[in-house]
């Protein structure tokens, strides 16, 4: 099935907040949360999805035919396509009653080894959400990638520790993640951590050769202290504008941070990436790797592990697609000069 | 209760003109007046309104936890967020019989009081609208600021002299105001006031070290004979588009006439501003502090007193939210190097 | 009456295809003729009236108050208003039943002479249109501005003897003409005309001391052109977006042509301006006066030469109140520094 | 009968898919193909059409009457007009079952002929379509253009052997064909052909003394590969947004392309080209000629080869008045100059 079809067959299984539209572009979800809307006027998601819209993809056929190497080298691994799985923290609250946040996990996490790349995996109040998480990676080898919110440091040492015993393929933190409307006045508390902080969990990482991210840059400032931390690389997202009203779309801002740090770190994107094309235009602006993270929400409720394999399937023929349209050979191929 | 609710609870409390729409933004009320329209093509209000939104904040959340403290020094006094209720003139014609001016005018100077910031009162036709704002601000302790329009002079020393007797923390004069059809042709006239018209009104203030205030301000022209008046401070303000159609918002102007004059001035503006988020924006672009004013007769027409004061706590929660989120931990820190 | 309101009293009075909007702006006309609408894809003249829009202007109430001359001296003659009506060929055809050409131009005329300005009068298939103004016009004693058809030279020559009987203020060309679509195929046919051949129109005008007026210019190249004939003003003008479709607005333009030929001609404009604000617009970008044409002819439809007499009024009030709240005193005051 | 009223005479004889609109401007057909829809998003065939809506002309009507010669030398051969009709693959499946494509070419080919102008036939799965193009053309003495897919090379030689053997004015190869979603997977395959497999096909074009045009150029890396291949024109054109999304207008990449290979190859140009006007804003931004595609399927299932005469004569029409409008004399008067 493609995506339409999928969520067409999500429709009749979600709660009544996202409408798994044929194209998840952010304005049918709006402001509301419990749901994916985002923060504030709820325009942010809506702006991410068509900055991607906005960037020319060059053309040009006149070359040897081949077939595209869409694989890509990250964290040591090898993944098929340069798209994982973004992580969700509370799948049943803001999607519906269908999946439990460790059931999903456990699907998206399988069905994403399975067709050669990685889900990350959300972190939430409740604990048994991140020890499943941990048990299913462990069970996959490590095939995965753990996100712990930015709790007080004490208690992020903690689930790090536990998270380490399934050696994943990366640790990550979104460090923005105070801003989420519903972690407010939580025990322990979610919020900003100073570079001192984050270095201790970067340190605590790669003491167990373990790469980390941040999630959740949005600008130079921020990236620059990301680097200052140690981390192996950062995400630029704006948390599907959950966090945070009024912010830039991530594709406006992902050349700049790039200039800044891609020599340093691996840059990463998330945000209203919904097609392989969309991919490529990520590349393209100078990002290593695409997360995408609402969609596999709707496919998983739509079609469960067939849906993952089918989402993946489509991204990659379509990435595929356009890098033989416009003459990339390897993902390495994919830089500015291939836009328009 | 949230602004969203305290509109829908003044539906029925409003008279035929404004719509207290979830979103205050310009466009249902368009060109009528009465009523709270702009005039002419009545698109000035929803300009400003938009203004705002194309200002983008750039997130910065590596940085310690704090609690960021919104307050800022205005006038000699602390508020505890920098904004203030602005003027009416006529309420009751604009937004219905359920409130006098005299009485909203008691309400909110009281109520902005409550919420450690300041309401700013309006002047018009019938004397004793100024009278009873003088008469409430003295009550507290001068907690309030008191508009007096444009008349001609012999009226404003009159209207003034009795202003000073309640040692208000500034008197302002919304010099824009002969740009409003319902004070064309008035007896006294409301009109353009000289430079030394101007500095004959700011030595009367600082004789009673009272600071003076030019409202209205569009442009660098006109924000230097602000300056040259003696005034203390100036109000970015195109007065919702009452007064004059084709003008720009007020966001698009401010910072040019901020590098102007901001060194000699405080520079407060107003237009469309809604949110903390966009207190932010307004502060970053160079303002020092804001003005709200229909957002806050919406509210009062919905709750009262009460619903000042929950729309004061908002826009502070926003505010601060929004400067944790960008790594402001005074108002101070908000700056230029903030917005992305 | 107001311009809506005539517009509304208009509207029973009209044939079928101006709709007599409340706001004219070339939108519902679209593309049909017969009717107002304007060539090929019809938008030239909805983007003649948005383009005055996008011209912000920049207030300024700090000066002695005064009341703002909007007078203009132009030919020779001062006018109440730098506001002329402009010329139409068919007034029955375009408009309704209701008035026949000769009776409109007859209407306009003396209405527009009371008003303490001008009417220009079209010129047609039918001799008698022509004829008829130039008789209307020698009873003015000359108060009214002939415009001719760019028809063969001798038509034109013709014409212009009949015309310069009456003593006009001005005798006007549409060189666009040639691009209306109902005058394909005509005899005598109606075309471009060389330099040579509009020097000696302009020469026959001057014999008489009468000034000649070149309409429907969009370019440096042509305007460059008009000042070589000898011609004393030029009208941008791009006929409504009746003679060519994908031309630029009129306010586009404006500037750079007034940068080129101003010094050496008079600079009229037209097309899509509807209020007072926005004669100011069109002299602040250069222009020394306007020309309106379609709502004219809506309001003398609506209430006749009360109708126009209202408008004349309307937007004399306009451009005094925007002059006042821009600090300009007189017409020569308003320049490109009073925009934003 | 004018494009309107053809595509209204259309509509009852077309398939479900295009909707014969009466201006086509590719957002009715959207994304769906079967079906004249553009790929992915379904947005670049209306960002196409939409492109040359901005491109403005500059108006000049000061000059000698004269009747514009609208004629262009192309490939040693002089057209009427410098539009020629665009080739199709598959007219049955995309537009409906009223022609078959091998009636469709042969009609548009004999009535390109009869307006002084040519049709390009397209190559699809089936032999005979080739075959019986080649033949028609054959008949009309050579006076036409046959496109091959860019199948495999011995595919691609067995039929431009055959093609040779009509003398046709040019051969075309539409080299970006790979991309269409119904080519996928086909034996014999068609994919990208590089410059040393492209030059075979053209030094076989020259052994028959016929010119060789590459079409599918969006960008100044393939324009440069085009020219080494030896052709001796290329069209910009992305396929009506059928084999890539997310690509630029044809209009904004056409006077990059013309600059950098204008001077060795003639430069054609499709996409939205649906006025003679338009054909104009074309040959203004440096095209040498222009394909005009979808309408004319329209006009044909209108009202067969007359459809393609009145359409024609339309378009001719439209640019001898712009060209009178805007001072050009000749097809090589068009010049950016002309452009405001």
């Amino acid at each position: 099935m493609d995506y339409k079809e999928l969520a067409a067959a999500a429709r009749g299984n979600m709660g009544p907040w996202c409408k798994a539209c044929p194209v998840c572009d952010g304005r049918a979800c709006g402001s509301h949360m419990p749901g994916p809307g985002s923060k504030g006027t709820g325009t942010v998601a809506a702006r991410n999805f068509a900055a991607w819209q906005d960037v020319r993809v060059q053309m040009d056929t006149i070359h040897e035919a081949y077939d595209a190497d869409t694989s890509v080298k990250l964290f040591g691994r090898r993944l098929s396509v340069p798209v994982m799985i973004g992580p969700l923290g509370d799948v049943r609250l803001h999607y519906g009653d269908k999946w439990e946040m460790e059931d999903y996990n456990s699907c998206i996490l399988h069905a994403a080894a399975d067709a050669g790349s990685l889900a990350w995996t959300g972190d939430g109040k409740i604990a048994s959400i991140h020890e499943s998480a941990v048990h299913d990676i462990r069970d996959l080898g490590g095939c995965g990638v753990t996100t712990i919110k930015p709790w007080d440091l004490e208690t992020v040492m903690r689930k790090l520790e536990l998270a380490l015993t399934a050696r994943p393929v990366a640790i990550a933190m979104d460090i923005d993640a105070a801003g989420l409307p519903f972690l407010k006045g939580l025990q322990p508390p979610a919020g900003p951590k100073s570079v001192a902080e984050l270095q201790q969990v970067a340190d605590a990482c790669h003491a167990h050769d373990t790469p980390f991210v941040l999630k959740g840059i949005m600008g130079g400032r921020a990236a620059h202290k990301a680097a200052e931390t140690g981390a192996d690389a950062i995400v630029v997202s704006n948390h599907g504008g959950r966090v945070q009203d009024g912010v830039p779309a991530t594709a406006e801002v992902l050349p700049a941070i790039e200039r800044e740090v891609g020599g340093d770190l691996k840059v990463l994107v998330d945000g209203g990436i919904r097609s392989g094309l969309d991919v490529f235009r990520a590349l393209a602006l100078g990002a290593d790797a695409c997360l995408v993270c609402r969609p596999f929400a709707v496919v998983t409720y739509g079609a469960g592990a067939e849906g993952v394999k089918d989402y993946f399937a489509q991204l990659t023929r379509e990435l595929r697609d356009t890098m033989e349209m416009c003459g990339a050979r390897t993902v390495a191929d994919i830089g500015p000069e291939m836009l328009a």
